[in-house]
């Protein structure tokens, strides 16, 4: 393609709305343009990265016996009500009435398309398993659409869809979807990680998230150095240190005045003791009670641990009202001692001896508490975040952690939808049984944005081989000059015939503005003609990752750009 | 792909709810399946088919100098009203709100997006021709969603869009798309005609329709053997055939009584005087004004044409009360003779002497009437739709007709979206320009459906090769014989080596079933494996449209195949 042909609109400024380098660059570099808050339209050159990562996806999908198939945007209510998720998507589905005032979904997910779909084609154990799978647009109303790509309201998504006889079954297509996915990342050349996951609402008892890994990554990743594990921080396990509970030195408990002291802070100030010898008392409404959970002063809550805990659907943090109406205290001054609302102790909370926690009484706190004498929890579980530095879980020793941009999930779903939509097959008895599925999603256009999260300096992106948008860029220095211009133009020839994806850029502008947009654009070899190594009869070759520039013979170029392409 | 592995429902019953050929064997062949009115999930052999229809386009777009982009499906209602065709656009838009209570459009087409997008990024007269296309899903809601994929709410579009300097650019992106849309029906392997169409609501001054044909086809177009006119019914011009007017024979006006006589046969019954010298008169209220229409009784009116001679948005048949109401008589009892509203009369109303009309009261009629003398319409415009036996516009001739399936349309739309979306380039005077645009659409799942419609015979589909799902079929007659199962595999292999889309039909089916299903799902070239033919060491050889079966020798028939698919 010719760059004066090419419609990639660079922009010299980074666009103020632009948060994370990813966004910036995609808008600066041509790729896509905002039409509403998380809304975008791709541009050629991103829509040449989105085939790129589909295609691997495709080949991989059906690679593992997956079949592609296309399901409908626009999702009738009834199907959704079937399974009661009508209601419990709330805010973020986008619904719609046509003109006979019948519902419609904008799908976010398509769990009740083929579930119904499959119910009514499914008949008999020989039908099973199949595993369906489409590459289509999906829609969520976030309240606050940002980071370009990564949180969008409109956005590409492959989603499979598992379908077997039982467990064992599920099992394996689970096994096939994980080694398709890594294979993708491989290929993809991202780096990657993949990590124990919890399965949120969508329901199901195994998951895995597929993490490229980032530094503006919203996830964080435990995981440890010396054997496999790796967790998103939502599910890690907490494991308690193996060294012995202290021994029993009880002190007696004291009630302390703390006039104006709230945060942990205050009271590590205050006390002279540290946050790890304070506890922390949240309260929540879990689906409608006043619950309170304590930790110890230094340690994050983990909501999904806990709304996992208290198995309720609707968790939220108590207003200041609401709590001090039914304990007569305010935030800062709560704690577990004659608290009247169930509490929920972390684990560690029950190592800790004679720690200091609100006395449920405005600007008091007590000291030498002790969980078990002085109060005792509804239950005991983990239900902090886990931190670098803790404990793995599968070998005990420390774990670190990291970032990542989540770009792929895996889940067993078991029955819940066959069980709600009344999805069976008929066994080898003659008897009725519920179909047993997956689902397993990859974010196409997240992962376009990752990678460029990812892979990126100072003047832009670098994308990896297999999937920029062009593989090669040749730049006559100057396009007034023939003996230059007709290089190119040979080079540009040779390299379309060997099939290679190539921009000419063939623009009147300085070398200075072409060099910089390649470096934006990412594309990951550049070809330079200049005057001075044409009169030896070379081109500069460069690899956008690397500053090394390669004098290369004229007739030697076009090799060399394929053995690259060949041996990244 | 292994039959057994393939995910193709096949039915054996014609589902009730499929009206037309291409509805029912869709259904049928497991190509698709219905989610609500209108809205499909399109199966795996349906995906196959779409991807190739819109690689074929995808190809030709791109030779033709397009770049194709990827448009968001919702739209923001702001840039609808600034086009003003928010509330133009009425029931057929689906429309939602956002959580934010901020409207938006499921894109019925995307003028208003891409016409900002450019506005954006385009500033110079050198940034100019553009050529922007994408293949994504489109939404109309249908009143009476019918016909499966021919009239669905949820369907697939590729739409580009031209912009360029002046007329004489659009002129020359007008031809670069005509070209190119021929190329891609040429490819497609179907019988289709190019036709004048009429611009519609989309505003604009040429247009050509590509047409599909098929008996079904709701579009009727009127063709000339002799010369290359060709038009859809809705824009064919009527001319008036080339002999001299009548002498003058006017007489003397009579009022008649005519108890009960209201249709034009009645008349025809009544007076013993053909149809042709009968004149009827029509009521239409056209933005809130009555007006009345009068042609031969004969013909048929083309509102279409008349909407363009009144100019007006909006335009629907009067009811019965209205017009009584106003003109003291009732349908079929109207004339132009006294009346008191504007008429329309069409041409060939001009060349009629002595003709039969309403008397605007009931049961009366006048004859021997005579335009001019006995009253003096409106206007006098083209305002029937041609048929079978009027002249060629061109070149005179008698005109036939024959009914298509509208899968191709293209449009100038000259500055309309620039105007209202305020779309300028400055020249090279620095003067700020209008860019002028073109908008040019195939409908890609409408396109397969109109190959099923065009395409089949009493035992299924008939896929042209170039959009077949898959290539060939390899059927062992029986799955239990071991040397036909070897052969089968052996010749499935070879194939796939070779490239080759095949099907292997491993089912254990009775061989009747296998055939069967190879015919409905229409793939072109069938293999059967059977122990006679196996005894000679040869494969029988079946074209899809075709009677006869070759027996091939089974060392030559991966040639055999190659060379047909490379023939046809």
């Amino acid at each position: 393609m010719k760059a004066s042909q090419l419609f990639f609109p660079t922009l010299r400024e980074v666009p103020s709305e632009a948060e994370i380098i990813s966004h910036q660059l995609l808008l600066r570099a041509g790729f896509m343009r905002k039409t509403s808050a998380g809304v975008y339209t791709y541009l050629p050159m991103a829509l040449r990265v989105l085939k790129k990562i589909e295609n691997i996806v495709r080949e991989e999908m059906d690679k593992a016996g997956g079949q592609e198939i296309l399901m409908p945007i626009i999702q009738p209510q009834e199907i959704w009500e079937k399974s009661g998720r009508w209601s419990l998507y709330g805010n973020e589905m986008f619904r719609l009435k046509d003109r006979h005032d019948r519902g419609f979904a904008l799908g976010p997910t398509h769990e009740e398309i083929i579930t119904t779909l499959v119910d009514g084609e499914v008949h008999s154990y020989r039908d099973l398993p199949l595993l369906l799978y489409q590459i289509q647009n999906k829609y969520r109303d976030e309240i606050r659409p940002r980071f370009g790509l990564m949180r969008g309201r409109e956005f590409i998504m492959k989603d499979l869809y598992s379908f077997d006889l039982d467990e064992a079954g599920l099992d394996v297509s689970y096994k096939k979807m994980y080694k398709a996915y890594k294979a993708i990342y491989d290929r993809l050349g991202l780096d990657y990680r993949v990590v124990e996951a919890d399965s949120g609402a969508i329901g199901g008892n195994e998951s895995h998230e597929f993490m490229v890994l980032a530094e503006s990554g919203e996830s964080v990743i435990v995981y440890c150095q010396k054997c496999d594990y790796a967790a998103n921080v939502e599910k890690a396990e907490c494991g308690l240190e193996k060294q012995e509970p202290p021994v029993n030195n009880q002190q007696e408990m004291i009630k302390i005045s703390t006039p104006g002291q709230r945060t942990i802070q205050d009271l590590v100030d205050f006390t002279g003791r540290p946050a790890s010898e304070q506890i922390k008392t949240l309260m929540y409404v879990a689906d409608g009670e006043l619950v309170a959970v304590i930790l110890r002063g230094d340690r994050e809550l983990n909501e999904i641990k806990l709304k996992n805990v208290l198995q309720c659907q609707d968790l939220f943090m108590a207003d200041e009202m609401t709590v001090r109406e039914k304990c007569q205290a305010g935030f800062g001054s709560l704690g577990p001692v004659g608290l009247n609302v169930p509490i929920y102790a972390d684990l560690e909370t029950e190592r800790l001896q004679n720690f200091t926690c609100g006395a449920n009484e405005d600007d008091y706190h007590f000291t030498n508490v002790n969980l078990g004498r002085d109060f005792v929890p509804e239950i005991i579980a983990d239900l902090r975040n886990a931190e670098a530095g803790d404990i793995c879980p599968v070998c005990g020793e420390p774990l670190y952690t990291i970032r990542g941009i989540e770009v792929g999930h895996i889940f067993k779903l078991g029955t819940k939808y066959s069980d709600a939509l009344d999805a069976t097959y008929r066994d080898q008895n003659g008897q009725d049984q519920a179909i047993v599925m997956g689902c397993y999603g990859i974010g196409i256009s997240r992962t376009l944005a990752a990678a460029v999260e990812q892979k990126n300096d100072a003047d832009g992106i670098i994308w990896p081989l297999a999937i920029a948008p062009y593989q090669v860029i040749i730049i006559p220095v100057n396009n007034k000059k023939d003996d230059q211009v007709e290089a190119a133009n040979y080079l540009y020839k040779e390299l379309l015939n060997q099939g290679v994806e190539v921009i000419l850029d063939d623009r009147d502008e300085r070398a200075g503005v072409k060099f910089k947009d390649a470096d934006l654009i990412g594309i990951p070899l550049r070809i330079t003609i200049g005057p001075k190594s044409l009169q030896e009869n070379k081109a500069e070759v460069k690899k956008r990752w690397d500053e090394e520039i390669l004098l290369v013979e004229m007739d030697h170029v076009v090799q060399h750009v394929l053995d690259t392409i060949k041996n990244v």
